[in-house]
């Protein structure tokens, strides 16, 4: 634990590896160039560690990788303004520069949006939805207090469960345009040869900007409308500005490019090999997703995760472990369109979580960790619901209560790679980790990581795999779930 | 006072009047079309509402007006990333896209600058000098609470002074690279022909951008090398990149326009005639600045401050007052580039503060209120060192403290309009305003108003005009300065 903790802590390397993963390869969309550059850093780098069998491992079909190769969004009349501006993952281009005016639409089903049939030629689309912002006198990120530690590690898994449904409901009512609305008024946009759409978040201001999808991105599917992700001030501005009946005109000019030549999705996959005779089948896991979202870097979310998980393996092979049991580390990509990195993986691996048939190396495992809540340090563990996992955890964080970590709850929570392995009922488990910013964004860039935090994690990470790798019991485990029964985003019983 | 509360409260413009001045004018720099398209709606709101003499009161020489016409701005490699990006202010343009590499410029002084010499053309420029960042835990605005009030109120004119010379010699230390460098490097650049030249704040993030002036603005000045303030970490990320031996390449396409057809500079100006026919010769005055920085629309600096002193004028002609004495508005102009337009109206008006010659005007003033500290609504009232008026104020305040305004300092505060009656000996006073997020950004957008404090300041501003148009004594007046003996900027003595 000393050596880990000099390695891990004085002789850091996770702001280089960060640095390699964020700008020097560019946004990670999978099957991107950006993602490409990344994973073959890690893979090369990982084998100049000495680990075995670093390899791309192929999981499955993803679809096409998409990579922006201009974005010119600007509002020409009633007066200039650039805007921070951008397309969507998967949205097609312009083909050169467009100009025309916006249109409002007005439309709470499809029955309103046929008022706007045979329109929208030539013209950028706004959906009139003022969002209401508010100034915000509370920070945007901070640190767990020790009252908010102490809380939840004395929540119930039942008081868990409700707070989660809560969550979700809130989510739900956050989508303000539905769904089959928009659907329908991008086919008519597309059918018509409208310019294209321009969406705002319900949230981020000041110049961050939250970039998801345009729609899908099988080789099979149609090319998606442009639609283009910018500020709710600007959002807001053009629709007040065309509410006072003054028209609002816009240059957009947008080259998207696509890569269809390999369709299938990689993983970065390499080991540290087992010593013990006995247990060097067994396996223990370490992952992060090593994919991103288009418009930054993904620094927080989640090549935070990455570098930490890469640096605490480079933490092990410093100090000259000889692990009983193998240490596999893994890299996810597709888990920004729904875990599908990991969950092709386990599926492969381990077991179907459809069918819960499993397979031989289901009984070799031992225990995944994940890390995906940003660039905080690490402040204890959720258990996902195993109870048995408690006092195992607490004697792993005895080393580093110092450095804030030790908090045990018994809540599941969802929305990352841990639950690929959870739904099959493999031992999978994401780090507490103080709630610093992390975003979808234009800004989550290699300054928003706090090099102090990835250090304490990455030095918790390596004692924890250290430990799993070492310890003469098998890990235990919850029951095995039911076939299907959780939500493979939301970890929540359906 | 009811009849003051019932018009600004229940029945506000506020909002109307701040759209008008902010997303259908457009940015607001002095002498651009913006600031005329402002000035122009505040005169004519002004005379509909009744007010005698609205106009547009030429002040003297400002110089060239500028307005961005295009920007577009980009990193091509190593990988495609749109720069949220600004030119500064009376920056000149490129003449069409212009492509290049980045140049990492390492010069602490003219000495090293030499070094460079020949090496500029085509290329952008950085300077090597990497911004600290960390994630903030604190919120970037808020309220004052009763003890942070309580302190102001109890502070010393001594206290006050020294805790300014603190700020200014903190605000010296922020200059991170030597003036020097920059000016020297900015002629190197325009005779050698390198495209343009990257700046960063040290301090906003996320999307957030302030953007000032790339330099001087006189019609008989030369044009000013481009120089364009991008995000801090798109700033670092640039320098990262090179300093790891990787070319960086950039588009630049800038078009500025500049309006040298006149060069006068224009303050707003209108009355509500004084009645009384001993009084009506003496003048309330209340102001804030028109003109904003180009980057956005300038809501929170100032057209907060303005739409406030419009309101509190048509909540008065609203319910129909007749004032002793003239009650006389003033949306200033310059402001941004050192109090320009208040500081000649008030010497061509009442006297010259470097040779204290007065006019006689001067013995007619009462008193004038300043309003330009960002959206938050009035908490109290800096003296100015006049502690003849606290007795007075604190009667004013009274029917308002339960809307959280009543906290009297003897503070000086500078930086603002008020400063420009000050230096000639005249009664004038800056209130103060919760601290919400006021900036020189990218995103001071009307989003960021918030109507209830903007509702709550033009109230009071009305109240305490009529209290000074009405009050029966002359308004108490601080010793006369001595010539030039205060910074006009700072407030502060020299």
């Amino acid at each position: 634990m000393t050596k880990i903790r000099n390695e891990g802590l004085k002789n850091s390397k996770v702001m280089d590896i960060a640095f390699h993963l964020t700008e020097l390869s560019g946004p990670r969309v999978t099957n991107s160039p950006g993602f490409m550059r990344a994973a073959n850093y890690a893979k090369n780098q990982l084998t100049q560690w000495g680990l075995v069998d670093s390899k791309l491992d192929a999981w499955g079909d993803f679809g096409k990788g998409w990579e922006l190769k201009k974005s010119y969004v600007a509002i020409t009349s009633p007066w200039y303004r650039p805007l921070i501006a951008y397309p969507k993952t998967w949205s097609a281009g312009t083909n050169g520069l467009q100009s025309g005016e916006v249109l409002l639409i007005s439309a709470k089903d499809s029955a309103e949006l046929d008022a706007y049939r045979g329109k929208l030629k030539g013209k950028v689309l706004i959906i009139d939805n003022l969002i209401n912002f508010q100034q915000s006198t509370q920070p945007v990120g901070g640190r767990y207090t020790d009252e908010e530690l102490q809380k939840m590690s004395e929540v119930t898994e039942a008081e868990d469960t409700a707070a989660m449904r809560r969550r979700r409901e809130r989510y739900k009512d956050q989508n303000i345009v539905p769904r089959e609305v928009l659907t329908r008024l991008k086919k008519m946009a597309e059918k018509e040869g409208a310019i294209a759409l321009l969406s705002s978040g319900t949230e981020d201001h000041g110049g961050t900007i939250l970039v998801l999808q345009a729609g899908p991105h099988k080789i099979s599917d149609p090319a998606n409308f442009l639609d283009i992700a910018i500020g709710l001030e600007d959002y807001n501005m053009i629709i007040r500005i065309l509410k006072n009946n003054t028209p609002v005109k816009m240059d957009v000019d947008v080259k998207a490019k696509f890569q269809t030549a390999d369709s299938r999705g990689y993983n970065v996959i390499a080991e540290i090999p087992g010593t013990d005779k006995n247990l060097k089948d067994q396996v223990v896991m370490l992952g992060a997703h090593l994919d991103s979202w288009p418009a930054a870097v993904g620094a927080t979310d989640d090549a935070a995760g990455s570098c930490v998980m890469m640096e605490a393996i480079r933490i092990l092979k410093a100090i000259g472990i000889q692990p009983k049991r193998t240490i596999r580390i893994a890299l996810w990509s597709g888990e920004e369109e729904g875990l599908l990195g990991s969950g092709a993986y386990v599926k492969k691996t381990f077991g179907d979580p459809v069918t819960m048939k499993l397979l031989p190396a289901h009984d070799k495992f031992s225990v995944y960790f994940n890390l995906d809540n940003g660039t905080g340090k690490i402040r204890g563990i959720h258990l996902q619901g195993n109870e048995a996992a408690r006092k195992i955890f607490e004697q792993w964080f005895a080393p580093f209560n110092d450095l804030g970590a030790k908090t045990i709850t018994i809540r599941n929570t969802g929305s990352t790679d841990h639950i690929s392995f959870d739904v099959v009922g493999l031992p999978a488990f994401q780090f507490i980790q103080d709630p610093l910013v992390s975003q979808h964004s234009n800004m989550d860039s290699y300054d928003h990581l706090m090099s102090d935090d990835l250090k304490q994690a990455a030095t918790i990470v390596a004692a924890f795999v250290y430990d799993a790798a070492m310890r003469d019991q098998n890990f235990p485990r919850k029951p095995l779930p039911k076939p299907l029964s959780l939500d493979p985003i939301t970890g929540s019983h359906r």
